[in-house]
């Protein structure tokens, strides 16, 4: 038994509450190197008197079940209800090679009837509190996102946009071209986002700002004035809430724009200013100039994001900064009704600040979606008091790995997307921010060079997998481009110039989405089939009696696929074709999705 | 290479910051496994032109040290400046199978340039917060403690000991019984603490409570009469303060005694009771009786610490209870000046209310010690904004193991201790609160059946590890006694009743703790011998180039230890002996201590 690969912490994604009453408990072990997982469990105060007189811990004994495999390791869970909310727990590992181990807060011991019997030897899970447990907003799970760039997506008012803006869509976009998107543009085409199917809109910045990205804020108490103003934005809301749609905005709390008044005036009084505590300043005067690489040097008057000096870093540890973003933060909830707020740059700015941010948000408004930009492994910030998500880029990186750049095979690309699943409690999985591009990345379509087939497959994944799906605006009419500035072209509006295949398929996704989003949110996850030589994977999700099976042909022939734990009807819910066999053919690219009862 | 061993987590014990400028790298690898870890890292956003005009990484790479090894696993650790307060790092690990691999955020690469040069594939510690690192008052560290258990240490005001009160000593406590210790009794002996050269006073609780041991409080706001009053008690503090003591105090805050005025006010009026929302109730009317074992069935009308109905367990997300609670916590602290607070079943309150508790009272006076009790593994509370400690029992375990019942080997004792120290980031481990026995355990010389070498070798060792040492009152003058309440036997103040020599000892160690405070907290740990077969262990702390190593030999023999890597001169700091030969011998159950330059 490699002893040395398993792992266990409680108070993690290994051992945390599903609900207010309920544990999950996971462990890792090495890959095939354990047979079976038993844990032992009960209150950690209860007894009961034995025959002898002596007092005996009443305690379980259960099976875990091997629910997830990667490379490298098995993952064993079991879910617990303990009656009194608290727990003391340990394993019992049986290895292949016929050895058997107690594994408990004190590390291994041989299993013998001595290690058992200690309290100390057992992991705790103290108490559930319903206070400390990860909750996110219900919605979530049943929505589907568009990502919207607001100066690229529809111009509905030109007398308000920037002066030498550009005819729309005449050219690729530069760095600092403007087209004249804008709130009005939004709401005009409020319909055509609900007949799509859309649930929630995600808007990059829309507070005044000097670039076309506007995360170099000047005041985020007023609605840039080439997007609108406060009552085109109110208008945006409510036509979205009318269409059940709801939105999230962008918050840029690592940073302000070097142009903002609090900035101007440490420029222009240094140490005098009454905002110098607002930033960190390393030397005075501060300047523009002085930030930089010199000879193989970079040097810094002031900390920024990364190093552009036009974004001067905020101090969130002072309490004037807190107060002023926290004020920010809730005005937009309670003077606009807004749903959510997406934050740039998160996983800079202090946790001490994300908590308050948190309280303050879900004390304005109690289902608000929170959701940081952090593209690395999260778990510190999504315990449960600061964020409901991330963009949750690793999710993408993998599918484009194998859907779109054949990076890696079938069975890697299950290890990877496996692993994703494992590195968060469920909980956080059912609301994750998932999606294939964005603004900050190249669009899926120039990643797959073109390739259609290569994107329907990785959407219908993503629409597959446990979390909310979001569509970057123009994914669905076959709209491509490279990194930043080429992802921020206009929206395509002339029906010619759009994709209706692709726009078909999207509406036929998000229609799929919707009539399986109990299975799609809450079933669990396996691959029935992960076929490294006919480059096919099929993965199940199973939810109450039901299934629903993607089956994806990555390869370039016809592939037969025999699902042989199905020998029963199934329905292939995008044809509405009947099966009562268990065998069958997908064509090069192509990919078919099941449902079945089991 | 064993890659299913390999283990690292940002912002966890494997990579937090030592101070603000400062972060410390660990990654865990199955032992003997691994020739060499080396860290590449830089900022993630520095990158100059190279001569093709293309933008590439400024990093670095080094190699990190194998500080420890346990039973399973092998650790290694680097020190890392970032000038950015920003960390991209990655893994180059090199296998004793001659295998190169990079191990980074999205898993294992094999050694090729594309590994290295893609961004996502390294970890991220996106900024160091001075505001969310781990801080614990400097004070701690130099600190011995002693605990005493009020009613049991003296009793200097014989006419405020409740009515029949048992003669001093008189007999072994039972659980009911009552010795008159009081305040006035600790402020008639703090010359003796001060003597003895003791830092700081752990108090039981002092507040009003109808038993002995004063954990089912009646008002937190008051002196329990028994022991005394305010006066009283803000004269101990003074007179403790002047003699450079501290005095920490025992807050019960999981449940409240069944007798105080807000559970007789439940018991009365049920769900008509105010304070109904204090409590976490599962059916009324509230009943003692309904609370227990029936018929091999346990049910509660109201939860409590464990199943005791005396002690019902308060519901801490309710805000009035948080005021109430914090309010106790800050007015002991404003009104009486005291230096910690130790928290009884710290684990079972939830996380949200302890944060608000280390806001509160580190707002009230800024270095007071916060001291969680929890016996199991609890990096989850030690994380900055809850405890600065836990009461250490893991380690006692791992000491009482080896030292002794003789559980364990040498090999395995240090695997054991090595694993405690990697558990937590060491500035935790820094400002550990560290005991042999408590009021909850067994006495040590009890548990050692008699034996005083092996209690002075358990003690030494104590004094020896990182963290901050306490002495159970009585442990200095010999006392015995099993589990609760024998080992709440009545202070012995009668000279002939004490153990003059284990005074002498404790004395000594005390004062050897103080001369060698920096090497003992800030050391870095390694065992030059592990000899199983000669019983013997050697623990060696170095800073700053000097050395204290401490020889422990367990055995029934003279054992002759050779300190290879000392052929230089050293001091024995017990006799004041020299030496400059590099063997020395050590008598059965005996040990030396030797200090040295390097």
């Amino acid at each position: 038994m490699e002893k040395a690969a398993i792992y266990h912490q409680p108070c993690s994604a290994y051992a945390y509450p599903y609900d207010k009453d309920t544990l999950h408990l996971r462990i890792r072990t090495k890959k095939d190197d354990i047979l079976s997982v038993s844990v032992i469990y009960g209150d950690p105060f209860e007894s009961v008197k034995n025959g002898n007189g002596e007092y005996k811990w009443v305690s379980s004994e259960n099976k875990m079940v091997k629910i997830i495999q990667t490379s490298l390791h098995d993952y064993w869970f079991i879910e617990i209800r303990p009656p009194f909310h608290r727990l003391q727990y340990g394993f019992i590992l049986k290895g292949l090679n016929g050895e058997t181990a107690f594994y408990g807060d004190r590390g291994f011991f041989s299993a013998e009837k001595g290690a058992y019997d200690t309290p100390e030897n057992y992991f705790k899970f103290p108490f559930i509190h319903d206070v400390d447990r990860f909750k996110a907003p219900d919605w979530v799970k049943s929505t589907v996102w568009y990502q919207i760039f607001p100066e690229r997506f529809a111009n509905g008012d030109p007398p308000i946009s920037p002066d030498h803006v550009l005819p729309w869509g005449s050219k690729d976009p530069g760095r600092d071209d403007f087209f004249g998107g804008d709130l009005q543009g939004i709401i005009d085409h409020l319909d055509y986002l609900q007949d799509l199917g859309i649930g929630g809109i995600y808007l990059n910045p829309i507070f005044a700002a000097p670039t076309n990205h506007k995360y170099d804020t000047l005041d985020y108490f007023s609605i840039d004035p080439h997007f609108g103003d406060k009552e085109t934005f109110r208008k945006l809301v409510q036509e979205s809430h009318k269409r059940g749609i709801r939105i999230m905005l962008d918050a840029v709390f690592n940073h302000i724009g070097s142009q903002s008044a609090q900035w101007q005036d440490v420029v222009k009084n240094g140490k005098n200013s009454a905002y110098k505590d607002w930033f960190h300043i390393r030397s005075y005067p501060v300047s523009e100039g002085k930030n930089g690489n010199f000879e193989g040097k970079t040097t810094l008057s002031y900390d920024t994001f990364a190093f552009t000096p036009k974004m001067p870093k905020l101090n969130t540890a002072n309490p004037e900064v807190q107060k002023y973003l926290l004020d920010i933060a809730t005005y937009w909830i309670r003077e606009f009704d807004i749903d959510g707020w997406r934050l740039d740059v998160a996983n800079e700015v202090d946790h001490a600040f994300w908590r308050k941010f948190h309280t303050a948000v879900l004390a304005e408004k109690q289902d608000v979606y929170i959701v940081g930009e952090i593209w690395h492994n999260a778990w510190n910030w999504l315990r449960g008091d600061e964020f409901h998500s991330v963009m949750n880029y690793p999710l993408t990186q993998s599918i484009i790995d194998y859907f779109i750049e054949d990076h890696i095979s079938a069975a890697q690309a299950v290890s990877a997307l496996n692993e994703h699943l494992m590195n968060e409690p469920q909980p956080v999985n059912e609301v994750s921010f998932n999606l294939l591009d964005s603004h900050d990345t190249a669009r899926i379509l120039t990643k797959a060079k073109g390739d259609k087939q290569k994107v329907k497959q990785a959407l219908l994944f993503l629409f597959s997998w446990t979390g909310s799906p979001c569509v970057y605006y123009g994914t669905e009419i076959g709209m491509d481009g490279g990194n930043d500035p080429l992802c921020r072209k206009c929206m395509i509006w002339d029906e010619k110039g759009q994709d209706q295949d692709m726009l078909a398929f999207t509406r036929k996704l998000i229609g799929l989405r919707k009539k399986f989003q109990l299975v799609l949110t809450y079933g669990s996850v396996d691959w029935p089939i992960v076929d490294d030589q006919k480059n096919t994977l099929c993965l199940r999700k199973t939810y109450e009696g039901k299934a629903l099976i993607f089956i994806f042909n990555h390869s370039s022939k016809v592939q037969h696929v025999t699902l042989s734990d199905y020998k029963i009807s199934f329905v292939n819910v995008w044809t509405g074709e009947s099966f009562t066999s268990g065998t069958v053919s997908v064509s090069s690219m192509q990919f078919i999705v099941l449902e079945t009862d089991l």
